[in-house]
């Protein structure tokens, strides 16, 4: 690969950068981003790579391109570089959800020009180029979709990209992935702010001062319902169909703890927290958390 | 205080007794623990207590008590004790819920002997006392109970000894405290509880290997998911009238974000994301929680 063009260099568009200057993938990396600020911080940085004024800079001098930005920004860029884009160009994009988005893509994006999507497991509840790392997917997964219309030498090469990257890969269809992370990753964010919520409304009624006294397992929410709200208000919609089932499913069973919580049953209920606990054992064997109590926090 | 007695020396009864021998407050530190694995570990850490093999030996030599067994132990315990309690003696606990379990207590323990509860604001997903120590309170709420029939010379007592395990304290009626912790602590975990437990219906379902996928924002719940059963089931069921309503209030709410999901209503979803947004940087001021990104965990 000569070139690589970022689109939006926020936490993990910088990574990115980060990444690709740090193990020397391609020869200049250009980087487009509309906020001014994210300007201003990556220019302090100095970030490995040339900030672009125009989407065409970018795309006509690159081989490839990664969208970073929020996924309701798709539709806008597409149209402004499908004058001007190549059809050997490979572009991707970190979206964390696929069905709806690709079809915005299909949709959009000039024919004969192939996008091969991808998704990396990791992120933060902060944003911006600042809290960017070059090891941010290192022994991450990264979730790189396959479907019908899939340019495999671009999917080869694509996975072959995020390895480089530090990740670990995995092919999926669409639907696969949108199912998945509607229950490993969607509900638990929608969850976290719902509960947040929740708590705020408890507190404007009762008049309480709760917030001090969120050590005992608020504080844990607030971390998650601190995250980008541009990103997962696009992550909600686009997967709402999952989404709404996986909703549908938690009430159910939320419903159902409340029902042995009220009659007092005994077995029932420490059936289900028994059999909830192995899960904690299991994510710490595969690596996918640290291993300390308190995620070694105290 | 001349000797203090631990019933139930799991994380938090041996973090008191690492406390207390620590900061010199009691000349004798007597403890009573029922399982015996519990027992060897205690002794293969040579914790500085004495391990009593009567309830009898640890009541009548010490000044104070402090019950850090499960609540649902509370009943046993105090009819064991009734026949050589002394009325002088000082009687407290962790527990962490009050009302339903100040009735079995009220019920129970021989009148004329004062039980003064107190609840720290600390803990982990972890139990045992393998996992205790001498700073888990400091820096920590600690909330102490006050209705019409506390002992006031007691709950000054029970004041300063918190404060020397390093507690900030704050004094509350019975049924403030249940609501508060309602929302902040018992909802949160039930919430956790019942995610994990709706991602294994799914997987089950589905046949997909979701756990390797958790890094994404389930994990984080599955360590509050794995916290002591036992404890949660008492918890859940001492304080079933305001989980109740939490429970009500929180399925409320996330009817309300499936209702803006599926309607694509950006306006009201955007208000939800940025207003709980503004919890965590609460928090963060509170000192309540670590001030890194992703509780400082990669």
């Amino acid at each position: 690969m000569k070139n690589v063009f970022i689109i939006g260099c926020g936490l993990l568009g910088s990574s990115l950068v980060r990444r690709i200057s740090k193990k020397k993938i391609a020869k200049k990396i250009f980087i487009f981003e509309k906020s001014k600020s994210n300007i201003t911080k990556i220019k302090k940085l100095r970030l490995p790579g040339i900030i672009v004024k125009s989407l065409e800079d970018g795309v006509v001098n690159s081989d490839m391109i990664i969208f970073c930005t929020p996924m309701s920004e798709y539709k806008k860029i597409i149209l402004k570089i499908n004058s001007f884009i190549l059809p050997n160009t490979l572009i991707s994009d970190i979206g964390s959800s696929k069905i709806e988005s690709s079809k915005i893509i299909k949709k959009f994006l000039k024919k004969g020009v192939h996008w091969t999507r991808s998704h990396p497991i990791t992120g933060s509840e902060v944003s911006g180029p600042e809290y960017g790392k070059d090891n941010m997917f290192v022994g991450k997964w990264c979730i790189l979709i396959k479907d019908k219309k899939t340019n495999s030498r671009h999917l080869k090469f694509l996975n072959s990209f995020w390895k480089k990257m530090g990740s670990k890969t995995v092919i999926m269809s669409p639907e696969k992935h949108d199912k998945i992370f509607s229950i490993t990753s969607h509900l638990p964010h929608l969850i976290a702010y719902n509960l947040v919520k929740s708590a705020q409304d408890f507190e404007k009624v009762s008049k309480f001062n709760l917030i001090k006294y969120s050590a005992g397992g608020l504080r844990d929410f607030s971390r998650i319902a601190a995250s980008n709200e541009i990103m997962w208000r696009d992550i909600f919609f686009d997967n709402k169909v999952h989404i709404t089932k996986a909703i549908d499913l938690f009430i159910k069973n939320l419903k159902s703890f409340k029902v042995d919580i009220n009659k007092k049953n005994n077995k029932s209920i420490l059936k289900k927290l028994i059999q909830t606990k192995k899960v904690r054992t299991k994510i710490i064997k595969l690596k996918q958390d640290i291993d300390k109590p308190d995620f070694g926090r105290d």
